[in-house]
Formats: C-alpha cells, structure tokens, sequence
C-alpha cells in the first residue's frame, strides 16, 4: 500500500495485523488500533499535540521504578482499572465486590500470624479488624491467604517513604484459620492524594482534578477453588467516597469502622487514645463465577 | 459516584472531566477516556492482558533516551503518527506530501554548506543529490532551512552506532540558495529494520510482522511564509514500499534515484564503484494552507 491517506490507514494497519498468529493478541491489537486511529480523526489532533502525549507516555513510563507504577496510576485515574476489574468480576449476588489494584501492592509482604499488630510502627489511631472469609453458602473458607496493604496516618504507604528502606509497615499476608478467620491489629486509614509529582499529577491538575482518595484498606484473598478477590474495605462518611479519584468506591464496601473513644481493646490491650474497632466478612465466590457472569 | 460497574464507569470519569478549565484539553482527554472504554469492553481485555498491557507500557517508556524513542517507534509502527501526519498535512494539489517525523531525527545536525559531503564517513554507494525548493507557483523559495537525515550501507542512522559518540554522520541542516537550490553528497540509503530490540520490536514479531522501512532519505524543510514539510524520498523498485513497517510511503515521494557504474560525478569528482544522482524539486505550501484544506 502506496498512497496512505487520513482514510484509508485504519484499513492498511488492520490488513498487516491479519497474519498476526495468536488469534486473541490479533483481536486486541485490531480493536486498539481502530480505536486509537478513531480518537485521533475524532479530535484532528494536531502535531503539536502528538508530540505532547509522546512525551507524555515516556515521562510516565520514566517514572516507574520497583516501587511506583506510573502507569498503573494513569490506568486508575482514567477509569481503565475500574473498567477492566468490573468486566472480570462480574460475581454472583452475595459475593463480595472487587475493586482496583492499585500501584501500592508488593509481592514482598512479611507474613504475620493470626492477632499480630501488621502496623509494626506505622503512625495512626490503632485498628482492631476482625475479619471472616466464608464462600457463598457461607461455609468458612479456611486457609485462605489474605494480602492486607494500606497507608498510615499520614496518608503515605511504607514504599513511599524512603527512610523506611526495605521495612514493611502495615502491609502483611496472613491466612484464615479452621474457622475462616484472622484478627490483626493495624491504624486507621486516611484520606490521601494519588502522587502528584509525576506526569499523572500534571494531568489531574490541568484538568482540574483533585488527587484524593477516600481512606481504605486494601484485600488481596486467594483460596483455591475461589475467584481471587482484589477490594478494599472504605469508611463511611469519608469526604470522598463521592470523587475517588480512581473510581474505586462501591457502596458495598463500606466498611463498619467503629470509632472507641480509649479503653480495653478487643485484644485485651490498654488504649489510651480513640481506636477504631472493624469487623467485615468477605464472601467468595467459586472459581469461574465470573467468567460465567460476564459472559 | 459510589456503585462503579462497567455501564457507569465511562459517564463517571467524563462527569469529572467536566471542570477542566482548558476546553480543547478537555476534548482530548474526554475523546481519550470514550475510546479507551471502548476498547477495553470490546475486547473484554481480561487482568492478566491488562497487566502485560501496563508492562508493555512501561518497557516502551524505559526503553526511551536522548538517543531512541520507542513511544514514537510504537506510534509509528501502528500508523497512528502517519495518520496525524495525514492529518494536519492536507495540502493544496502540487504541494509535495508529507510523511512520518521518525524517531531518528535529531536537534544537533551539523550546518553544511551547499556541496558538502554530508556522509562524513558513513559507509555506502555515493550519492550526488540536487534539490530545488519552489512555491505553488514554481518560484524559489530562498534561504529555506533543510534538516537531512537518513540511515547508511548498514541501515544504521548515527545515533544507533554508540562507537561514533556524539559524531554526526549522513545528517545536516543546509540553507537553500538564490535559486532555491542547494546540492550535497551522500551515501545512498538502503532498507532497514526498525530497532527490534526493545518491546516494539516484541510486537512485531508476536504479531507475525516484518520490521522493514523501504530505503529514504528524511528532509525537513521549513521558510518563513510557508507549511513546514516532514518528508522522505524513497526509491523505485524497494521491496518494501508496500509494505513499510510505519505506513510512510507516498506514491508521489518516490524519488528519481538514477544509479551509475562510476565515471565522474556531478561534482566533478572521480568514482570508481556505482554512484547514485537524484534530482528532486520540493514544491512548499503557504502557511494555512493545511488548516484551510482539512476543515
């Protein structure tokens, strides 16, 4: 092809594709380019334009590093995330919502035993969950393994702090005992802003977006059998449960975060100032619930 | 908006675009995030290829330096640059096309007086190359700024060959004469692949593509008063002008590369091996002439 004009290169791209061996890699790579080249006709973009998202996307990809995932963030903050964790999780009804990764998780997470304190120092007002894992019957789901990661009280997650080096606080993987539960002592999560240092931040600024998220702790559960379930649990009345700017919020995961004004904790210990006491069942659904569901 | 589901998600990331305080911005990102959406419901992209996706990403990003720029590469490779190129270069009959910028092109070319061996070494047949820049109507167009670069013998541009440092080779900016002419001596370009080893170069092969540009010589060529052109030559008879790795090639940049067995050159010089003269007239458009052609 010779004479490739604004009209006929959609056309020329998909024919080069059509060799493409990997049947589904050449459906993706298709549907990408008819829609990459439909935005572009769509808003004449200019070339001045083109160069800014090429520096754009390298600046984002520059910013990545073991411990920030640019591009995750601009994925959470366009909807990209939401969209796709709700396409591939489409659960029965009863079964605990899914919500976004997110760029804050590890695959590093110190294991903890059943009742320890995963805070390990992080600052904040101490957290008390009491947590259940049952599958759709409501059967104990026993031996699950439960990723828990969350930012302290300054709204910062351990791997955003480079004093802390490789110190791992409040993050840990636990596991659901013979009765499908695991109690842990952690602080309250706050409010944050998304980093707003890189090229992620510039975008929400220029175009007018606040970085906040409600405050949240996040749940990675996995037990074989099971649809492996990536969620959060939020607060209520959070300032912006309404405009996450991830769009992670769903009404059911509005956690029961109950505020105690100092006393006895539900682990015996003495607490001087508020704490906050939660407990949440997760329910599972079977493996391939979702592929089900979506279908 | 707190029960974000795959219906929803699309109007709730418009509705927070809605403040954006710059309106063409706000059109950009709007159109960006639909066809985004788009896509991924299309496909039903599933978490692991969103994932690879978000790795592919980053690699591109990490791939980048002073010297490469994969994210051009990627943008080139599925036709999105030529279709911007298209775009914002509808020109007037009789103007010469335009085609893609590349990712070779570099701030540094050195100035060379008219007549200057521009190949500095480069290895290849040489090339003795005579350009007139004209208007619409045929005039000259003096003292234009003409920015040359192009790949040698080895399909290598300067920049990829890290033993030449900062060395620059098959690579100028001239100035076009009183007659809008200007001649310089070269090495004929020959076909490459574009880099294959970074994630772009992944693509093509999972993708069941080849990597070849047909061979050209890249021109730049801008004049107070007139649309700057991007452009190339290309040569008759390549094996891949029909199949260009970035969709580049324009019957009408085929240029009138004529090879010699060796004898004397244009120059008045001696060439014992085979030797390429090309004759080219660039013919520039007015400035607002692609504003007015494409609206």
């Amino acid at each position: 092809m010779r004479d490739i004009d604004e009209h006929n290169i959609t056309r020329a791209v998909l024919a080069r594709l059509a060799g493409c061996p990997d049947p589904r890699l050449r459906e993706i790579m298709s549907a990408l380019v008819r829609h990459a080249h439909d935005f572009v006709r769509e808003v004449r973009l200019t070339e001045a334009e083109w160069e800014q998202g090429i520096a754009f996307l390298t600046a984002t990809g520059q910013m990545c590093s073991g411990k920030r995932q640019e591009f995750i963030l601009l994925s959470d903050t366009l909807g990209v995330s939401m969209l796709a964790t709700a396409l591939n999780n489409a659960l029965p009804p009863g079964a605990t919502e899914a919500t976004v990764f997110g760029p804050f998780h590890t695959g590093d997470a110190p294991p903890a035993a059943s009742g320890s304190d995963i805070a390990r120092g992080a600052p904040g007002d101490p957290l008390f969950a009491q947590i259940e894992i049952v599958d759709l019957q409501g059967s104990p789901v026993i031996d699950a393994q439960v990723d828990i990661w969350q930012a302290d009280a300054q709204g910062l997650y351990d791997v955003q702090q480079p004093a802390l080096g490789e110190e791992r606080r409040a993050r840990a993987l636990m596991r659901s005992d013979a009765q499908g539960r695991l109690r842990f002592r952690s602080v309250m999560a706050t409010p944050y802003p998304v980093p707003t240092d890189g090229p992620v931040g510039a975008m929400l600024l220029a175009t007018g977006r606040h970085p906040w998220r409600p405050a949240h702790v996040h749940f990675l559960i996995r037990a074989p059998g099971f649809h492996p379930l990536t969620t959060h649990l939020f607060r209520d009345a959070d300032p912006y449960l309404d405009s996450d700017v991830v769009f992670g919020v769903r009404s059911s995961l509005i956690g029961d975060f109950v505020r105690h004004d100092g006393g006895t904790a539900p682990d015996g210990s003495r607490v001087d100032g508020p704490y906050y006491v939660l407990h949440h069942r997760f329910v599972l659904a079977p493996s391939g619930a979702a592929v089900a569901a979506s279908a």
